[in-house]
Protein backbone atom coordinates (compact mmCIF):
# COMPACT_ATOMS: atom_id res chain seq x y z
CA UNK A 1 0.00 0.00 0.00
CA UNK A 2 1.40 3.54 -0.87
CA UNK A 3 0.48 6.75 0.59
CA UNK A 4 1.63 9.93 0.67
CA UNK A 5 4.26 10.77 3.13
CA UNK A 6 3.51 12.07 6.35
CA UNK A 7 6.08 14.83 7.13
CA UNK A 8 6.98 13.94 11.03
CA UNK A 9 7.06 9.99 9.48
CA UNK A 10 10.78 10.20 11.22
CA UNK A 11 10.04 11.55 14.10
CA UNK A 12 6.57 9.45 14.69
CA UNK A 13 8.68 6.08 13.62
CA UNK A 14 11.32 7.46 16.16
CA UNK A 15 9.03 7.75 18.84
CA UNK A 16 7.20 4.57 18.91
CA UNK A 17 7.87 2.67 22.23
CA UNK A 18 6.59 -0.59 20.40
CA UNK A 19 8.50 -0.50 17.32
CA UNK A 20 11.45 -2.75 17.00
CA UNK A 21 14.06 -0.67 15.42
CA UNK A 22 16.85 -3.41 15.38
CA UNK A 23 14.45 -7.08 16.03
CA UNK A 24 17.38 -9.06 14.79
CA UNK A 25 18.36 -8.89 17.94
CA UNK A 26 15.69 -10.74 19.55
CA UNK A 27 16.26 -13.38 17.09
CA UNK A 28 15.29 -16.79 18.73
CA UNK A 29 14.30 -14.77 21.72
CA UNK A 30 11.22 -13.02 20.75
CA UNK A 31 9.44 -14.90 23.48
CA UNK A 32 11.83 -13.34 26.45
CA UNK A 33 11.03 -9.69 24.79
CA UNK A 34 7.07 -10.50 25.03
CA UNK A 35 7.77 -12.41 28.74
CA UNK A 36 5.87 -15.12 28.08
CA UNK A 37 5.56 -18.22 26.09
CA UNK A 38 2.37 -17.50 24.47
CA UNK A 39 2.16 -18.41 20.69
CA UNK A 40 3.77 -15.15 18.24
CA UNK A 41 1.47 -14.42 15.39
CA UNK A 42 3.15 -12.15 12.74
CA UNK A 43 1.08 -9.97 10.04
CA UNK A 44 3.24 -9.72 7.29
CA UNK A 45 2.02 -6.29 5.35
CA UNK A 46 0.49 -4.53 8.10
CA UNK A 47 -0.75 -1.35 6.12
CA UNK A 48 -2.46 1.10 8.20
CA UNK A 49 -3.15 -1.92 11.14
CA UNK A 50 -5.93 -2.29 11.96
CA UNK A 51 -6.10 -5.75 11.82
CA UNK A 52 -3.06 -6.62 14.01
CA UNK A 53 -4.57 -3.94 16.94
CA UNK A 54 -7.74 -5.10 17.11
CA UNK A 55 -6.25 -8.68 17.04
CA UNK A 56 -3.76 -8.24 19.85
CA UNK A 57 -6.29 -6.35 21.70
CA UNK A 58 -9.23 -9.91 20.94
CA UNK A 59 -6.84 -12.34 21.87
CA UNK A 60 -4.43 -10.96 24.89
CA UNK A 61 -2.58 -14.80 25.46
CA UNK A 62 -1.32 -14.49 21.94
CA UNK A 63 1.34 -11.78 21.19
CA UNK A 64 1.17 -10.48 17.50
CA UNK A 65 4.31 -9.05 15.23
CA UNK A 66 3.11 -6.58 12.43
CA UNK A 67 5.53 -6.33 9.48
CA UNK A 68 5.63 -3.40 6.88
CA UNK A 69 7.95 -2.50 4.39
CA UNK A 70 7.03 0.91 4.19
CA UNK A 71 8.20 3.60 6.76
CA UNK A 72 5.36 5.84 5.66
CA UNK A 73 2.49 3.75 5.75
CA UNK A 74 3.76 2.76 9.24
CA UNK A 75 4.46 5.87 10.71
CA UNK A 76 0.08 6.22 9.67
CA UNK A 77 -0.80 2.42 11.97
CA UNK A 78 1.34 4.04 15.01
CA UNK A 79 -0.56 7.53 14.79
CA UNK A 80 -3.97 5.08 14.82
CA UNK A 81 -3.12 2.49 17.35
CA UNK A 82 -4.13 4.64 20.35
CA UNK A 83 -3.11 2.38 23.23
CA UNK A 84 0.23 0.52 23.84
CA UNK A 85 -0.85 -3.34 23.94
CA UNK A 86 1.72 -5.71 25.44
CA UNK A 87 1.33 -8.35 23.13
CA UNK A 88 1.46 -5.73 20.21
CA UNK A 89 5.11 -4.86 18.38
CA UNK A 90 5.85 -3.52 14.98
CA UNK A 91 8.74 -3.48 12.95
CA UNK A 92 9.43 -1.93 9.37
CA UNK A 93 10.88 -4.96 7.34
CA UNK A 94 11.39 -6.91 4.24
CA UNK A 95 9.37 -9.70 4.25
CA UNK A 96 11.91 -11.41 1.86
CA UNK A 97 14.74 -10.47 4.76
CA UNK A 98 12.55 -12.01 7.66
CA UNK A 99 14.45 -15.26 8.33
CA UNK A 100 17.53 -12.92 9.40
CA UNK A 101 14.78 -11.73 12.51
CA UNK A 102 12.93 -15.36 13.62
CA UNK A 103 14.35 -18.71 13.94
CA UNK A 104 11.59 -21.15 14.37
CA UNK A 105 9.55 -19.20 16.65
CA UNK A 106 5.70 -18.11 14.98
CA UNK A 107 3.15 -19.85 15.18
CA UNK A 108 1.20 -18.00 12.55
CA UNK A 109 1.71 -15.98 9.50
CA UNK A 110 -1.59 -13.56 8.45
CA UNK A 111 -1.20 -12.35 4.67
CA UNK A 112 -4.27 -9.50 4.09
CA UNK A 113 -5.00 -7.99 0.99
CA UNK A 114 -1.46 -7.83 -0.41
CA UNK A 115 0.00 -6.85 -3.44
CA UNK A 116 -1.50 -8.94 -6.02
CA UNK A 117 1.77 -8.59 -8.52
CA UNK A 118 -0.71 -8.79 -11.72
CA UNK A 119 1.78 -9.33 -13.92
CA UNK A 120 3.51 -12.86 -14.64
CA UNK A 121 6.91 -11.91 -14.27
CA UNK A 122 6.11 -10.28 -10.93
CA UNK A 123 4.74 -12.92 -9.71
CA UNK A 124 7.72 -14.22 -7.59
CA UNK A 125 7.37 -11.08 -5.66
CA UNK A 126 3.15 -12.56 -4.42
CA UNK A 127 3.81 -12.90 -0.54
CA UNK A 128 2.80 -16.42 -1.33
CA UNK A 129 5.30 -17.57 -3.44
CA UNK A 130 7.46 -20.16 -3.62
CA UNK A 131 10.57 -17.99 -2.88
CA UNK A 132 8.74 -16.39 0.29
CA UNK A 133 7.04 -19.91 1.05
CA UNK A 134 10.37 -20.93 1.89
CA UNK A 135 11.43 -18.24 3.87
CA UNK A 136 8.49 -19.12 5.82
CA UNK A 137 9.35 -22.50 6.81
CA UNK A 138 12.36 -21.43 8.99
CA UNK A 139 10.11 -18.61 10.65
CA UNK A 140 7.69 -21.10 12.21
CA UNK A 141 8.00 -23.36 15.08
CA UNK A 142 5.61 -26.92 14.91
CA UNK A 143 3.51 -27.27 11.97
CA UNK A 144 2.78 -24.05 9.68
CA UNK A 145 -0.27 -21.99 9.34
CA UNK A 146 -1.07 -19.48 6.88
CA UNK A 147 -4.28 -17.14 7.09
CA UNK A 148 -4.63 -15.34 3.87
CA UNK A 149 -7.52 -12.72 2.57
CA UNK A 150 -8.00 -10.84 -0.36
CA UNK A 151 -10.07 -9.30 -2.71
CA UNK A 152 -8.46 -10.21 -6.10
CA UNK A 153 -9.59 -13.43 -7.35
CA UNK A 154 -6.23 -14.13 -9.42
CA UNK A 155 -4.17 -13.64 -6.28
CA UNK A 156 -6.18 -15.88 -4.49
CA UNK A 157 -6.17 -18.88 -7.34
CA UNK A 158 -2.43 -18.56 -7.47
CA UNK A 159 -1.95 -18.86 -3.79
CA UNK A 160 -4.10 -22.11 -4.04
CA UNK A 161 -2.07 -23.43 -6.37
CA UNK A 162 1.40 -22.75 -4.56
CA UNK A 163 0.38 -23.40 -1.32
CA UNK A 164 -1.16 -26.59 -2.64
CA UNK A 165 2.33 -27.48 -4.59
CA UNK A 166 4.44 -26.81 -1.23
CA UNK A 167 2.33 -29.70 0.92
CA UNK A 168 -0.49 -26.93 2.65
CA UNK A 169 -3.59 -28.31 3.10
CA UNK A 170 -6.56 -26.11 3.34
CA UNK A 171 -8.43 -26.17 6.59
CA UNK A 172 -11.10 -23.44 5.42
CA UNK A 173 -11.86 -21.75 2.49
CA UNK A 174 -14.33 -19.51 1.91
CA UNK A 175 -15.09 -17.03 -1.24
CA UNK A 176 -17.69 -14.90 0.62
CA UNK A 177 -16.10 -14.32 4.10
CA UNK A 178 -18.30 -11.49 4.74
CA UNK A 179 -21.47 -13.38 3.74
CA UNK A 180 -20.23 -16.63 6.44
CA UNK A 181 -20.63 -17.06 10.10
CA UNK A 182 -16.63 -17.11 10.81
CA UNK A 183 -15.57 -14.29 13.24
CA UNK A 184 -13.35 -11.99 11.78
CA UNK A 185 -11.27 -8.71 12.31
CA UNK A 186 -11.09 -6.54 9.47
CA UNK A 187 -8.54 -4.26 7.70
CA UNK A 188 -8.88 -0.66 6.70
CA UNK A 189 -8.38 -1.95 3.41
CA UNK A 190 -11.01 -4.68 3.71
CA UNK A 191 -13.60 -2.60 4.89
CA UNK A 192 -13.55 -0.17 2.60
CA UNK A 193 -13.58 -2.45 -0.56
CA UNK A 194 -16.21 -4.68 0.83
CA UNK A 195 -18.64 -2.05 1.06
CA UNK A 196 -17.89 -1.31 -2.88
CA UNK A 197 -19.27 -4.35 -2.95
CA UNK A 198 -15.78 -6.32 -3.42
CA UNK A 199 -16.02 -10.01 -1.79
CA UNK A 200 -13.55 -11.05 0.41
CA UNK A 201 -11.74 -14.49 -0.31
CA UNK A 202 -10.61 -16.31 2.83
CA UNK A 203 -8.14 -19.19 3.22
CA UNK A 204 -6.32 -20.94 6.72
CA UNK A 205 -4.07 -23.71 5.53
CA UNK A 206 -1.36 -25.46 7.34
CA UNK A 207 1.61 -28.07 6.57
CA UNK A 208 3.62 -30.04 8.73
CA UNK B 1 -30.89 -31.88 -12.35
CA UNK B 2 -34.62 -32.33 -12.77
CA UNK B 3 -36.35 -31.83 -15.50
CA UNK B 4 -39.88 -33.01 -16.57
CA UNK B 5 -40.59 -36.49 -18.17
CA UNK B 6 -40.11 -37.00 -21.46
CA UNK B 7 -43.33 -38.84 -22.97
CA UNK B 8 -40.76 -41.43 -24.84
CA UNK B 9 -37.94 -41.66 -22.12
CA UNK B 10 -37.89 -45.45 -21.80
CA UNK B 11 -37.86 -45.95 -25.74
CA UNK B 12 -35.45 -43.08 -26.34
CA UNK B 13 -32.55 -44.81 -23.85
CA UNK B 14 -33.69 -48.36 -24.71
CA UNK B 15 -32.75 -47.60 -28.68
CA UNK B 16 -29.92 -45.60 -27.84
CA UNK B 17 -26.59 -47.41 -29.57
CA UNK B 18 -24.15 -45.63 -27.34
CA UNK B 19 -25.87 -46.06 -24.43
CA UNK B 20 -24.27 -48.86 -21.67
CA UNK B 21 -27.48 -50.90 -20.53
CA UNK B 22 -25.40 -53.33 -19.09
CA UNK B 23 -21.90 -51.01 -18.16
CA UNK B 24 -20.92 -53.62 -15.41
CA UNK B 25 -19.83 -56.26 -18.02
CA UNK B 26 -17.48 -54.38 -19.19
CA UNK B 27 -15.54 -53.80 -15.88
CA UNK B 28 -11.75 -54.27 -16.18
CA UNK B 29 -11.74 -54.12 -20.88
CA UNK B 30 -13.08 -50.64 -21.37
CA UNK B 31 -10.62 -50.22 -23.87
CA UNK B 32 -11.97 -53.44 -25.83
CA UNK B 33 -15.44 -51.51 -25.79
CA UNK B 34 -13.54 -48.42 -27.66
CA UNK B 35 -11.33 -50.76 -29.44
CA UNK B 36 -7.95 -48.69 -28.79
CA UNK B 37 -5.89 -47.81 -25.28
CA UNK B 38 -6.98 -44.29 -25.62
CA UNK B 39 -7.34 -42.56 -21.73
CA UNK B 40 -10.90 -42.32 -20.79
CA UNK B 41 -12.44 -39.74 -19.20
CA UNK B 42 -15.47 -39.62 -17.38
CA UNK B 43 -18.00 -37.31 -16.50
CA UNK B 44 -20.07 -37.40 -13.52
CA UNK B 45 -23.50 -36.04 -13.82
CA UNK B 46 -23.64 -35.32 -17.39
CA UNK B 47 -26.93 -33.62 -17.76
CA UNK B 48 -28.25 -32.69 -21.42
CA UNK B 49 -24.65 -33.49 -22.55
CA UNK B 50 -23.33 -30.47 -24.08
CA UNK B 51 -19.66 -30.95 -22.50
CA UNK B 52 -19.20 -34.57 -23.13
CA UNK B 53 -20.43 -34.80 -26.33
CA UNK B 54 -18.16 -31.85 -27.91
CA UNK B 55 -14.91 -32.71 -25.65
CA UNK B 56 -15.61 -36.29 -27.44
CA UNK B 57 -16.12 -34.10 -31.13
CA UNK B 58 -12.66 -32.13 -29.96
CA UNK B 59 -10.37 -34.90 -28.60
CA UNK B 60 -10.81 -37.71 -30.95
CA UNK B 61 -8.03 -39.46 -28.99
CA UNK B 62 -9.47 -39.34 -26.14
CA UNK B 63 -12.29 -41.86 -24.79
CA UNK B 64 -15.48 -39.96 -23.20
CA UNK B 65 -17.94 -41.63 -20.68
CA UNK B 66 -21.02 -39.69 -19.44
CA UNK B 67 -22.64 -40.73 -16.19
CA UNK B 68 -26.50 -39.51 -15.65
CA UNK B 69 -28.18 -40.56 -12.62
CA UNK B 70 -31.50 -39.49 -13.87
CA UNK B 71 -32.86 -40.99 -16.68
CA UNK B 72 -35.03 -38.55 -18.14
CA UNK B 73 -31.99 -36.41 -17.82
CA UNK B 74 -30.39 -38.75 -20.15
CA UNK B 75 -33.24 -38.97 -22.58
CA UNK B 76 -32.86 -35.58 -23.45
CA UNK B 77 -29.29 -35.47 -23.66
CA UNK B 78 -29.78 -38.53 -26.50
CA UNK B 79 -32.18 -36.38 -28.05
CA UNK B 80 -29.80 -33.67 -28.72
CA UNK B 81 -26.41 -35.40 -29.93
CA UNK B 82 -26.63 -35.50 -33.51
CA UNK B 83 -24.00 -37.78 -34.21
CA UNK B 84 -22.92 -41.28 -33.03
CA UNK B 85 -19.13 -40.88 -32.05
CA UNK B 86 -16.87 -44.11 -31.44
CA UNK B 87 -14.93 -41.70 -28.38
CA UNK B 88 -18.33 -41.57 -26.39
CA UNK B 89 -20.68 -43.83 -24.53
CA UNK B 90 -22.75 -42.69 -21.69
CA UNK B 91 -24.62 -44.51 -18.97
CA UNK B 92 -27.56 -44.09 -16.29
CA UNK B 93 -26.01 -44.98 -13.11
CA UNK B 94 -25.22 -43.34 -9.60
CA UNK B 95 -22.38 -42.54 -8.94
CA UNK B 96 -21.53 -43.89 -5.60
CA UNK B 97 -21.71 -47.27 -7.40
CA UNK B 98 -19.30 -46.71 -9.62
CA UNK B 99 -16.50 -49.42 -8.57
CA UNK B 100 -19.00 -51.83 -9.66
CA UNK B 101 -18.53 -50.57 -13.67
CA UNK B 102 -14.46 -49.69 -13.36
CA UNK B 103 -11.61 -50.97 -12.43
CA UNK B 104 -8.39 -48.75 -12.57
CA UNK B 105 -8.96 -47.60 -15.83
CA UNK B 106 -10.32 -44.15 -15.81
CA UNK B 107 -7.94 -41.10 -16.84
CA UNK B 108 -10.12 -38.12 -15.17
CA UNK B 109 -12.90 -37.37 -13.73
CA UNK B 110 -14.72 -34.06 -14.64
CA UNK B 111 -17.54 -32.90 -12.15
CA UNK B 112 -18.96 -30.40 -13.56
CA UNK B 113 -21.88 -28.25 -11.67
CA UNK B 114 -22.63 -30.84 -9.57
CA UNK B 115 -25.38 -30.40 -6.97
CA UNK B 116 -24.49 -28.30 -4.36
CA UNK B 117 -26.08 -30.20 -1.67
CA UNK B 118 -25.72 -26.65 0.39
CA UNK B 119 -27.43 -28.14 3.66
CA UNK B 120 -25.13 -29.18 5.70
CA UNK B 121 -26.20 -32.85 7.24
CA UNK B 122 -25.96 -33.78 3.04
CA UNK B 123 -22.27 -32.55 2.75
CA UNK B 124 -21.39 -36.27 2.02
CA UNK B 125 -24.11 -36.28 -1.27
CA UNK B 126 -21.79 -33.48 -2.42
CA UNK B 127 -19.51 -35.66 -5.42
CA UNK B 128 -16.17 -34.11 -3.38
CA UNK B 129 -17.06 -35.79 -0.63
CA UNK B 130 -14.60 -37.83 0.95
CA UNK B 131 -17.54 -41.09 0.56
CA UNK B 132 -16.84 -40.37 -3.03
CA UNK B 133 -13.25 -38.90 -3.16
CA UNK B 134 -12.82 -42.99 -2.12
CA UNK B 135 -14.49 -44.41 -4.84
CA UNK B 136 -13.05 -42.78 -7.50
CA UNK B 137 -9.45 -43.88 -6.36
CA UNK B 138 -10.19 -47.28 -7.61
CA UNK B 139 -11.56 -46.06 -10.41
CA UNK B 140 -8.54 -44.58 -11.68
CA UNK B 141 -5.34 -45.71 -13.89
CA UNK B 142 -2.78 -44.02 -13.07
CA UNK B 143 -2.06 -40.63 -11.50
CA UNK B 144 -5.84 -39.11 -10.38
CA UNK B 145 -7.24 -36.12 -12.27
CA UNK B 146 -10.18 -34.17 -11.32
CA UNK B 147 -11.02 -31.27 -13.27
CA UNK B 148 -14.18 -29.64 -11.53
CA UNK B 149 -16.45 -26.13 -12.58
CA UNK B 150 -19.12 -24.57 -10.33
CA UNK B 151 -20.99 -21.52 -10.61
CA UNK B 152 -21.22 -22.37 -6.34
CA UNK B 153 -18.95 -21.06 -4.37
CA UNK B 154 -19.46 -22.91 -1.29
CA UNK B 155 -19.27 -26.42 -3.28
CA UNK B 156 -16.24 -24.66 -4.57
CA UNK B 157 -14.40 -24.23 -1.29
CA UNK B 158 -16.07 -27.28 0.36
CA UNK B 159 -14.65 -28.98 -3.19
CA UNK B 160 -10.93 -27.25 -2.23
CA UNK B 161 -11.15 -28.33 1.34
CA UNK B 162 -11.89 -32.00 0.82
CA UNK B 163 -9.65 -32.36 -2.05
CA UNK B 164 -6.55 -30.89 -0.49
CA UNK B 165 -7.26 -32.79 2.61
CA UNK B 166 -7.62 -36.10 0.95
CA UNK B 167 -3.81 -35.64 -0.74
CA UNK B 168 -4.77 -33.68 -4.06
CA UNK B 169 -2.86 -31.09 -5.35
CA UNK B 170 -4.05 -28.09 -7.45
CA UNK B 171 -2.36 -27.58 -10.82
CA UNK B 172 -5.05 -25.11 -11.86
CA UNK B 173 -7.28 -22.78 -9.94
CA UNK B 174 -10.03 -19.84 -11.96
CA UNK B 175 -12.16 -18.13 -9.84
CA UNK B 176 -13.76 -16.79 -13.44
CA UNK B 177 -12.98 -19.26 -15.78
CA UNK B 178 -14.61 -17.10 -18.35
CA UNK B 179 -12.12 -13.96 -18.45
CA UNK B 180 -9.17 -16.03 -18.12
CA UNK B 181 -7.75 -17.29 -21.66
CA UNK B 182 -8.45 -21.34 -20.87
CA UNK B 183 -9.88 -23.47 -23.65
CA UNK B 184 -13.04 -23.98 -22.09
CA UNK B 185 -16.21 -26.01 -23.55
CA UNK B 186 -19.08 -25.50 -22.05
CA UNK B 187 -22.19 -27.27 -19.95
CA UNK B 188 -25.55 -25.89 -20.93
CA UNK B 189 -26.10 -24.77 -17.38
CA UNK B 190 -22.58 -23.13 -17.59
CA UNK B 191 -23.78 -21.05 -20.32
CA UNK B 192 -27.19 -19.78 -19.24
CA UNK B 193 -25.98 -18.65 -15.50
CA UNK B 194 -22.66 -17.62 -16.86
CA UNK B 195 -24.62 -15.20 -19.13
CA UNK B 196 -26.91 -14.37 -16.28
CA UNK B 197 -23.46 -12.60 -15.08
CA UNK B 198 -22.48 -15.47 -12.61
CA UNK B 199 -18.69 -16.30 -12.28
CA UNK B 200 -17.21 -19.41 -12.87
CA UNK B 201 -14.78 -21.41 -10.37
CA UNK B 202 -12.31 -24.19 -12.06
CA UNK B 203 -10.42 -26.14 -10.33
CA UNK B 204 -7.61 -29.15 -11.82
CA UNK B 205 -6.55 -31.46 -9.37
CA UNK B 206 -4.18 -34.41 -9.53
CA UNK B 207 -2.84 -36.93 -6.48
CA UNK B 208 -0.42 -39.68 -6.88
Amino acid sequence: MRLRNLKNRDEIVMNCSFLLDDPKKYKGKFCELFGNNNPINLEIGMGKGDFIYNMAKTYPDINFIGVEKYANVLARAIVKMDKVLPNLYIMNYDAIKLGEVFEHEIDTIYLNFSDPWPKKRHARRRLTSEDFLRVYDDLFVGRKRIVQKTDNIDLFSYSLVTLSNYGYVFNDVSLDLHNSDRFNIETEYETKFSNLGYKINYLEATKK
